[in-house]
């Protein structure tokens, strides 16, 4: 059962409903959304005259699982991120190098990725690696070189956490924390990250349907965090020529079963350099509402993932564009005028 | 080895690295293009000094197993249907039902898509079903309507051929004979499709790799016909929330691959009608020279693939857009202006 | 609707069944099991009173899609291959190579497998090749070489058919039909082979699910031949260490679904040669009624699949123990007796 | 590098090639085995005469990844939980319900398995679930009740561990700790693992490769700890009949490339309690050290995976089983004239 709150509901609304639920064994979970709004889940049915409560705007008794997460009680959430909107009308490009390898290459990076137009500064401190013998990472001098970046040139900084103790400390540094694909089903990690006042990046599984990865969020929402934006990264397939399939079929999907804003990740969707501009622009074309991209001064000399990691001009000539593709690919009235009028 | 001609070169020339081959037992093929060139593939290494034989351009001793599709010889090719190129600089867009299902329904589904902006008529009189009960189409009485569809709206048609007898009586009545994704490696079948005389629409399996997909574009361009459009149109997933997942990472790869153009398939790339127009969208800005789309004036009436099929109106949409949206992700500098000036 | 008849029901309540539902337009099929017995299966519902017809013995309103082949009106059928049975209490091991490669080797690998223990030769005559280049078989001749190892060593045998037009002229000389995996769903062929008046090995499409594979069954059975193998030869999946995955889940689940018998091809199913014993003799274990594997004298000097090829010692030490293990793991209490002895 | 020391190595050898590495900056791990004998491995290539160093016998340089899971220095590990040997010549069998559901009822769980032949106890106290309103297990009080269990019955227990602060805890109680599928990429819970004193059950991540999994299983040991077993159980397919794909082709592949033990779940592998029985006696035969399966007194009462759980009725089949495949499977002469004599 999902209820949907007034924003000017009694906050002894919610916890009757809590309460009640409690009493009849019910998982139950409230959630209130920054920009006013409180919704209730209840996993089951309460009984009585709810809509009579003071504040119910909605009653909802047929629901998908993921209560908190779908768009049946909510248009959309707009995700901010430091002075960035995410989820709002125009999309948001996130860049930067795959790996923080020092001080100063992570400030040249930065500087050359805001000069390109990303908003969003990426970097990972933490390193999930499949080999133990591989770099793992600065760890907390990555994240204080990641701060510095952000004192320097003004973007906000999301960056990678790895487990629950973690937490804390990454959210002490970053605007943002990112759980990655292979930890999406970290449940541990997803309720702390639930807790952890910062708004999440939850990249997908990369073998996670849809329906997995919204309950991933749920954990997340129901935590009380309701800052989740979703990433699609790739998904494994059969052929051997790419790392990842980039699964563009979720982003509009996503867009019918979900209030939370949604970008994609060409770099790890692709594993490709020479595919990552296009597949960014189709990322944009399908409805997402920003990118994350692996940028470096020098792919070749970066320290992780330089096959898939793509230059400063390369990001310039995607940042050039995807307002415009946005635009052009919004699906009201006002922009088939704008089409006609390009075309 | 692949030999590159000069299109002045003498046909001796052609002969003698035939002949060469086959004293050697080497397989060996020749392919001559509408817009002139021809090309010799070898499968091994000819000797002599082939460069000295008159009309030899150029002579690549490694290369892709698919060499008469590979790009390393040739740029692109443009593939003409009727009068309409595939390949060029503009996207074209081929629409209408997933079965012909009679002649007045298919007329007005041709007058529709052609007013929604498609240039070629889609439409199937043989299809392939899984169950032996389903119905498999108008067979020659589908072909037929086909052909008075064209008459009536001047566009060209392309319709499924399923076996290898039936590629003569399918090419007396339609421009572009299609291949459909289970027929993909039906080798009798890509052979004589490489005699038939028609440009063929070769859909890619849905489990099958890239390269597996150019090595079954190479049949048909082994026996004689340069006119092949590859299409993508899903493959196979984890996820039961889709049919299928467009692969668009396969659209710029296939770029760098080879000189055949490359459309995409929404509708089974997506088995959902809410996705369509948002990967067809897609589709376009991931470098696809056009778009084969399922329409039905009334979807939910439609005698098969309903769930997937769209409406003249959502055509109309896309239409509307995919000239823009190639102009504006096209990587140039011009098209930089372009964008620069839109945004 | 599923109407299964007595055996000595009267042709005309067939005759009426099906005139019934031609009536009423619905797609009908009647089937003769060798071994007495047929069964009607009706895409629809016939009205009257069914079960007052003379010789109906079961009348089934809900059913799976593959009426013929479900399990549901019959509990199992033994496919006879020249005097072998396949689908009866003892396990049928078809061995030889990959491509028939002349007439001499043909008979040396011959006796080599049925010195091993196996009672089928199987041998390509005509070969489905990814490349347009590669060795495709010897075609009539590879035939002629295959029933003169029959002869020579009395081993009934089983070799693939490419196209429909080919099926008459493989029929004529093997005792059994391959349909590859790459044509499970090549419906001209499938219907084809429903009239071929042989028995015919199906092999699983690579990507296809259980259901798909059994309306391809039900393509033969619907055409009139009843006596259909089901082979398992691995599908697709994300790991490049191995070929294809043999899923032998498919086995048990089969035997649930179905009354054909089923074997497993361990040596496309791994595409590795170290492996192939264990997953025979797993197989077995799993519950297939036989195996089809890759034997070659010299596995690496065979002209195509050497690297999943075993030698005649390797098949050997397979032969020796799939009665074993067929034996214990029968599930029935007798079985058990002897296990106990056993252990 | 691969450093394999003698039994009677000096540790200053070990202390001298570590610190060599590290003096290097290359990353280098020892690990000494149980039963005696101690590894190196080294990330890179130390130089001078190692061989010359006082019980160095023998040393690799070419060598797999995973350095000191891989079978290139090691025939193979016997894994001891409480007094059973996982990896010798029987088969083990695991089992037990998927989650603690009291005390009573895990006592009749655990006598019930035992009677049938289970040598180990497996029951989850802390629960992964897709759902954050789904029963995420007992906790502690759980881990209580296993011990309890074992207390009652004799037998070890194994249950999940899903966070590296629980890793002490979970240790405290269990004789085995369990990585979950999820979690197979967790690498602080894989490194707090490694320091755990416990052996280590290593589910497969359901979309890893076989080299992702033993990359996973080389930060256990690279953190100290050679008790690591390898858990196949089912790998993400496209066929929505099955949960999982059970792969066992991994079995034999995994027997090639680790010293390691491997086991099997049938149960996740099928998701299906009818196939669970087969599966699990194709599992031994594929050459499996043994089985962990779902097995409760009324599995429509089960409180999680019902549908793949079986009744000690069931298991009992197995059991009586396992030996006797295990033996007839074994690919040795003696094991031949075995299976001669049964056959």
């Amino acid at each position: 059962m999902i209820i949907t709150l007034m924003d000017d509901a009694p906050a002894a609304t919610v916890a009757d409903l809590l309460a009640t639920a409690a009493a009849l064994g019910l998982p139950a979970r409230s959630l209130a959304y920054d920009d006013g709004g409180t919704v209730v889940g209840v996993d089951g049915s309460l009984p009585g005259d709810l809509a009579g409560l003071p504040g119910v705007a909605d009653i909802r008794e047929a629901h998908k699982p993921y209560m908190l997460a779908s768009r049946e009680h909510r248009q959309r959430t707009v995700v901010r991120v430091g002075d960035v909107a995410i989820g709002g009308d125009e999309p948001v490009v996130m860049a930067g190098p795959c790996v923080v390898e020092g001080r100063d290459e992570l400030i040249e990076a930065a500087r050359a990725v805001k000069a390109a137009g990303a908003t969003i500064l990426r970097g990972g401190a933490y390193k999930p690696r499949t080999s133990p013998y591989a770099f793992q990472g600065l760890g907390e001098l990555g994240l204080r070189h990641l701060a510095e970046a952000r004192e320097v040139t003004g973007l906000p900084v999301v960056t990678e956490v790895l487990e629950p103790d973690q937490v804390e400390l990454v959210a002490g540094y970053a605007d943002m924390l990112q759980i990655g694909s292979r930890n999406m089903q970290n449940y541990p990690l997803l309720r702390r990250a639930g807790s952890a006042g910062r708004p999440v990046l939850l990249k997908r599984g990369f073998s996670s349907t849809v329906e997995e990865w919204l309950m991933a969020a749920e954990y997340i929402l129901a935590h009380g965090n309701p800052n989740v934006v979703l990433c699609e990264r790739g998904i494994r397939g059969f052929d051997p020529a790419f790392r990842f399939n980039l699964d563009l079929n979720a982003v509009p999907m996503l867009k019918e079963l979900t209030h939370l804003p949604v970008v994609v990740d060409p770099s790890h969707g692709t594993g490709r350099r020479s595919l990552v501009t296009r597949m960014a622009m189709a990322g944009i074309a399908s409805g997402a509402d920003g990118l994350i991209v692996e940028v470096h001064p020098e792919p070749n000399r970066a320290k992780c993932d330089g096959a898939q990691t793509i230059t400063p001009g390369e990001l310039l000539a995607i940042c050039q564009r995807v307002d415009a593709i946005a635009a052009l690919t919004r699906l009201d009235s006002a922009s088939v005028e704008q089409v006609m009028a390009v075309a």
